[in-house]
């Protein structure tokens, strides 16, 4: 049974909860293969983005996922609004809410702030990213790819590589790995792979070489290049020779493995320029699933979670 | 019986308009209170809104009104646009109406675009507020909100405070509530509070405490940080002590008064911090009263408004 | 019968083809006469719009002609897109055609991109215009004013007049006015009047006087005034003087003739201020055609073309 009124983190589902979302996320992955694919289970519903970050690959994802479904979408733009009119947020994202939205989609570099809007918004909130915290809207996607290739998400071994230590993409995926009994390695420069994702159940191997030994699943994490300015590796090009990930590579594990990338990809960085289109490469799968994923979340909350 | 093409100010409405916009109002605010809440009474109609001074409170309040009725809504952003490439205003507005848009809801820095749209253009301007001159669609809306609390808008004692003299939302308010026979009381810096407000009935109390003294609604009117660089008052801080509203005034006032103010707010300046959530607060109740406002002009104008 | 899945250029139509184009797109031409004028024969399709160069006038016009239809429209922005986080091209359009786009509008710089998208995204290209090369649904939208002009578009006589050397419009509308068997010649400063557009059939002829003379369709061209400085012409004053389209020229033509240009227009350089307006102007019926036509494109696409 359903009792979330929010999705703001991985942290808060239970292994269920996470199967239950599979299995509506499931459903509409098989619609999006067709067209027409119209639905208005969710007509009369409205939506509305507020992201504080850039992002329009997640934001479209959102935004194709809810007029799917027959939803009011709303992109509320920040460039002129109210906020840089001396608004504090608090007022702006209440005034939205009294708009009468129903679901409220959320990026912001502030970790904890879709918590925050939870505490006092009568909507359902949606955790688009939220600082170095959580994207479960990533993490469930990342499962649906996986549970379409492997049949399940149980003993399977995936193995992180990359800047772990600022990624919210590695975070929920971690959690939601661990809720649903798989074995995860995380791996990459030393300095980006912090000690702490230990306490999450993640084990720590260096080097990249070796951690991908044995993974059902290698999962490529973005390299951001600010990163190279702040010190954590010395040039993208040696990040590229030592950390990157090369068909070579993948070619000489024991066992074969998938490809997966949050996107959008560095090519040539963090992932061998043709790697990406290759048969083992999940990526656009990853695509297709965000909506579909997304349709489950719209879904669920609207029609199984109350608002108090 | 309605016989107006276009919404462009309080001043061309008589008494019956007004009531008759507030009693469809009425409708679409008692079915915001539920989810789903569509309406399909305006698929088929397509809705341009055209904001030439930024503001996405009340452009995301008209793009959830016109979407709530089944509407297309366009939004026509100015950047990367025609006028940019030296096109006409004249004409731009033009060629957006031979895309067969049904309504245009039109904000302009310039006071009167509304009515000098309406003599050349072939389909329904509403007026999102143009220069100093009008906000209908503000003022209705705070009616509608006075209704929902006292059951009419008869007799009521309505002290509107601050920038008079820059606020078309003043300017149009002061219009509705005289003509549904209010008693109006302005206030806030001499400065800022014209003698021509008199000649719309409205009547000049100074200082604020006794203005607001015997008032059913106490109005607050946006502080524009610009009005302290142009020498208004002294300081956005003395603004605040002298001008600014406060919790502890409201209750020495004899009568209990609800507060009003048509955001976005500048919490500390012209209310205090906390009052803007207390119970006699309506302002959240505005920000909803706005969606089933403008949902009720919506449908007044494509129902019952002539396309020349 | 249709067999193309995608509307890259004028150039890959047949006679046929355009003529069943047409016919369509006078179907909804007649439906935009009319309000409400909803069809949801395209519900549960999504179109997406990739604008890469600025354009609200053609953007505007193909979300009104998919949401009049029932689409899913989303706009993909591209500040703060991936491309600008270092994605490619090739990946950032991958990605949105993998959220299940059905149709991708696309406006490049670049000539030749929407062929290019063509060869390896499973959904439809509809060309928005690219680089010096093509923008067919103008040219189509034109052939509809003409039509809806003259009856037909056969045996016409079309004056194509200004910077022909940097205009896909005019490109596309020569090969598609030639495909229909009309006379075609251009005109305007001899620098912008390149020698080739003869292998597409056109005639070039100077002055404008004489080039205009015997015309049916007297069709103005943009001046972008980025050519001034790049030396076509001495200024835009002697632009308008000696290439400027006025009504005494039109009076004294043997031959009424009806004026048109792609728009948006410079009002006093490539055409008299005051004929913009004149009945024999056909620029706003332009507008109006740009929708109906673009319904009729996106129809077509998704009833008749096959997606590999």
């Amino acid at each position: 049974m359903w009792t979330h009124q929010h999705l703001t983190g991985i942290c808060h589902l239970s292994r269920e909860d996470i199967l239950f979302i599979l299995s509506r996320a499931m459903y509409w992955r098989e619609l999006l293969e067709h067209s027409p694919k119209s639905s208005d289970i969710l007509s009369g519903y409205s939506m509305v983005c507020l992201f504080f970050e850039p992002s329009t690959r997640t934001r479209t994802s959102f935004e194709m996922a809810g007029k799917l479904l027959g939803m009011n979408v709303i992109n509320f733009s920040l460039e002129g609004s109210s906020l840089e009119k001396g608004e504090s947020f608090r007022d702006t994202v209440r005034t939205i809410t009294r708009m009468k939205a129903d679901v409220l989609v959320v990026r912001h570099r502030a970790s904890g702030i879709p918590e925050y809007l939870a505490t006092f918004l009568p909507c359902h909130i949606v955790n688009a990213g939220d600082g170095l915290r959580e994207h479960p809207t990533q993490a469930l996607l990342d499962l649906l790819a996986m549970q379409r290739t492997f049949g399940s998400i149980e003993n399977l071994q995936v193995a992180i590589i990359g800047d772990v230590l600022h990624s919210r993409v590695a975070r929920s995926l971690v959690l939601a790995l661990k809720k649903l009994g798989n074995k995860v390695i995380v791996s990459g420069p030393p300095t980006l792979v912090p000690k702490d994702v230990e306490a999450l159940g993640a084990v720590r191997i260096f080097p990249v070489e070796k951690a991908a030994e044995g993974a059902d699943v290698v999962y490529l994490l973005r390299i951001q290049r600010e990163r190279q300015e702040a010190g954590y590796f010395p040039s993208l090009r040696e990040y590229a020779q030592f950390f990157g990930f090369k068909e070579n590579l993948l070619r000489q594990l024991q066992k074969p493995a998938v490809v997966m990338h949050p996107g959008p990809v560095n090519r040539g960085v963090e992932i061998e320029y043709s790697l990406v289109e290759r048969d083992v490469s999940l990526i656009e799968e990853q695509v297709t699933c965000g909506v579909a994923v997304r349709m489950a979340v719209l879904e669920i909350l609207l029609r199984e979670g109350k608002v108090r």
